[in-house]
């Protein structure tokens, strides 16, 4: 490490100690030391401040896999994340230490086809924070590439910044169901079956609720009180559970030529009526992780045109008993939207 | 009828006796006089020349319904047709009496949304030949809006003219496709249960063919299989069956950020693998019949760029024996791929 | 008329006596009876209510012509408007007497190519109010196609729906552009040469705004005055002027990979940059008028989301003198932004 | 260099006499040796086999420029290149020694937005062959990333791998129109001042030829020969040349809703009437070099879809003499298409 890299005192020794927040086994996190790859020239080393749970961090926990990964190895958990630059590489112009950055975690190859094409999200070769078998993000510290360390302005904190991870997620979902009738949205929806999300989903805008059951033989006439709540057909629909019934309402409730936006991961196989919803011209739309958000949703954050902060639910320190009690409330669930560490 | 529209000697009395193939029942068509509707300032009398038989007509002669239209009144029967423009209305300049003529058989209202943004083909209040209740056009004689009836080349004959109407369900399906990696599409692979079809597919220029089972356990292997006829990813795939077992193939099959076309219409209901593919940002694109096909159509045609003719197998009058012959042979399927009246 | 669509008291002779503001040749309008067509089957008779003059009125009101249209015959001006239904067609289901409706003021032909393909504000047939030969709807009452007459909620006002019709223009050119980067605009930068309209754009929410000359000489130092406020590349520049100057502003402002749109049409011949603009693939966008709009615009207006009161600046009735006072308001600009007659 | 990679009986005494075609100033071109670079782990090294002659090239050769690049220094020349690799880095998956491979001439940095977003053609930081101060491919050897060498089929010989560098331009301006009406495009009219090029149009299967004058006031009665011999609108108009006289005759017979793509780049400044065009929404759409099209040249030049052969006209040896012959008898035009080397 030059010394030129150097600040907020530390040494050597130091980095020696950089705890991270290990997954050990199922419901087991231990915080132990994390030895940091060296860092290369296109590379920052970057203090760790605020740190979200994600819900694949506790599904992770919980089961030891999410969707088709599986942790074989200990492995270093968290990827929604900012913090403070310690140290550049040779190479690095677009930040210097002291920067506040939000990190987009996902390294991808820049070779395949896909990465040529500008849908990185979908390498094969992805390195992303806390996908198994590549380390996390809650630690003291970590090495990333400066390209995915966005500096957040004066007036973004670095929660906020944090928060940039989970709304990338819907940034990108919107983006991919962009060619739809309407730019922008000017009617908003929100379905759920549970009375304090919806709650949330009002006073965070949405300009209607509807509260639905977890029953496949309510589609027909739930699909009735969707259509009576926004007030004509629906352009887009995103399911953000991706089971039987939330696919199958989906699906009806779209209007001929709209679409339909599948971000939750609920099953693998389902059974819903894709054939008359082909006949209307729904199309289903992948949605999986986000490309070129970041900078999107920092800008959103500055303007102040999206608040994040009521999301931020709890709050935890990173000592060994408030991680855990920080993965116990996240999964509980109930009023917990969004649990943040600040280290 | 004005005078100046007259042609070939038909006279009122003529038209009285224009005759249909109606469908009156379960395995039940008979020939008999249909009475043509007036004809309004913007529409063409055309004398049917050319009419084929699709599978949707088979449909509805074997169970008298097809997807959700049921037939519940007599009806005339066909809808993939050419002819000879006989009369035409006060205000049509864009054909004259004698011009050979291709029909796009829907009419839609131009007054609906999906009309007015482009996407006719999804009209609700669509008036499409021999879509219940709608009469079709195997008969001798039709009116229809002149902006639907597209005038042939001398070099395109009128059985070709017929053949947009299947060729313009593929042209929408591509179209619909058309984000997809490349322009065109520098390499076909079919892959189907027949042999006979698989030959024919060969026969008309497919780079490769597959045989598949109609085993749902054959997935995996056969997606191996596809994988190598392709020489890698596909990138658009149209599942024109539109069961669990060739979506569950297309979705496999189709490389990360790449389409399926749903054009088929098997089971309402399928039990498919969504989640994973939507993962992959594979997007499910519906497909309904077509819109603003004919002009492209008939310069494929008409440049032999596209070939129609070797796939009319087999040809019948317009009597009520060889009506009758003619659904049997396409029904039976085997190796009658299209099945054309001359009239 | 059927006596079921009478309202409002009126008869068949106060339709007679429907005045209209008519162009009778340069800087010459007089308010003259306009007898209204006959009413079709799918028509509506309106009596206005709210009508908005556009700078193309004021164009064609001093040189009797805009861009390649000229006025050859006395023609009924405006096209900006609302009112409310007091006559409906026998065929009319959307719309009753009563009803408070924004007006769409182009009629397409819907036989072409590009009325089929959703672009029918290109139509080569269309009848747009107040486009010669065509007359306008600055009238007591006019009859207009009842799926051009779009139903205004409680909390939409009639001035509200007339200014969908400049509304439409600009969100025709944000949908036109939305292949860009981001959706929605997370930041914009109004650019101009008064510092009055530049004061309103910052009270509408414009993030920044660029001052700039009427000097070709400035276009580089204003590129940079432009690149500072915007604080990035820009995505998408909209052209709303349409000269040489304001048309190399835009293409040199534009990031590699972004758009201009077209919208202003100040000189028809233009000398620009357009080989370096491409190659930085950046695309000129062309924009005219709109399409598929009324019903967003209506939407924005009702949420909030979008406000236009403050854009009404004068108001007046519809008298001679009025009207005179009105458009001469209109033609000195300086403080007038949106002039408005209440009838 | 590891003894694993190599081949053909090289030595390291071997390499530094690679030789290379140096532009060192006006008419000047010299073969010199030119010192390869190391080869990094994910490099390989490539025995030039064929390399064709660019209208670049011989624009730097006569002029040291090209639009806004200046060779200030002796530069290698060269960018359309296929060859043998003779040696791959240490983390080389993609080909192995003896491979033969098309080479895409650009690097690009893969950190900025722009190729993060897929459009690397635009990257700031693009390393391009003999885009000043960039070196060229016109030698025995060069060094490139194993991602653009292309691996060619048995029956693609290396000239043919040449072609898809002047192959690619075409393939990424069809696709950067793609948005246009039809897929594929049923009917292709060229238009052209020289009767030798029309004439090799012709033979390559353009459907109709139009040739021109280079006078502007021609334009309206060519428009109409245009469309005559387009026998309908075009949607799509390629500006091959790039002056007032092209890009206003493009701008006039491309259809209401179609595109211009400009990817000649023969003036800076253009005087063409934009502001009717915008009006029709006819698009100018930028090109700039392609982005992923390798594969896909590669793929129409193995089935036969495109025939490049009959393009290259002259072939030469890679000596002094011959060197300078190449480049006389490509830059005389006349009826040199394609002149290759053969190294």
């Amino acid at each position: 490490m030059g010394k030129g890299g150097m600040s907020h005192g530390e040494t050597k020794d130091g980095e020696d100690e950089n705890m991270a927040a290990w997954l050990l086994g199922v419901n087991t996190l231990k915080i132990q030391p994390f030895k940091l790859p060296s860092l290369g020239p296109q590379d920052v080393r970057v203090r760790m401040k605020a740190v979200g749970i994600c819900g694949s961090d506790v599904h992770y926990l919980k089961t030891m896999r999410c969707a088709h990964f599986v942790v074989k190895e200990p492995m270093v958990i968290g990827h929604e994340c900012a913090g403070i630059v310690e140290e550049v590489g040779s190479e690095v112009k677009s930040v210097v230490p002291g920067d506040r950055v939000a990190l987009e975690p996902g390294i991808s190859c820049w070779r395949c086809d896909l990465c040529k094409e500008g849908r990185y999200n979908l390498c094969p070769d992805m390195k992303f924070f806390a996908t198994p078998p590549v380390h996390g993000s809650l630690a003291n510290q970590v090495v990333h590439p400066a390209d995915l360390c966005f500096k957040l302005p004066d007036d973004v904190s670095l929660e906020e910044g944090a928060m940039c991870e989970p709304l990338s997620v819907g940034v990108h979902a919107c983006r991919r169901a962009n060619t739809a009738r309407a730019f922008g949205a000017p009617r908003i929806v929100i379905v759920d079956v549970d009375d304090y999300r919806l709650s949330v989903a009002k006073d965070l805008g949405a300009d209607e609720i509807v509260k639905v059951s977890t029953n496949l033989q309510d589609v027909d006439q739930e699909v009735v009180l969707i259509h009576q709540a926004m007030g004509t057909g629906v352009d887009v629909t995103f399911d953000c559970a991706g089971f039987d019934k939330t696919m199958s309402t989906a699906l009806s409730a779209t209007r001929p030529g709209g679409k339909v936006c599948l971000v939750g991961m609920g099953h693998n196989e389902m059974t819903v009526p894709l054939t008359p919803a082909a006949a209307r011209e729904v199309d289903v739309i992948g949605v999986f992780r986000y490309k070129n958000t970041w900078p999107l949703c920092i800008e959103f954050l500055r303007s102040g045109k999206i608040d994040v902060k009521p999301l931020i639910t709890h709050r935890f320190g990173f000592s060994q008993k408030e991680v855990e009690e920080a993965f116990e409330t996240s999964a509980r669930g109930s009023t917990a939207i969004k649990v943040m560490f600040n280290l």
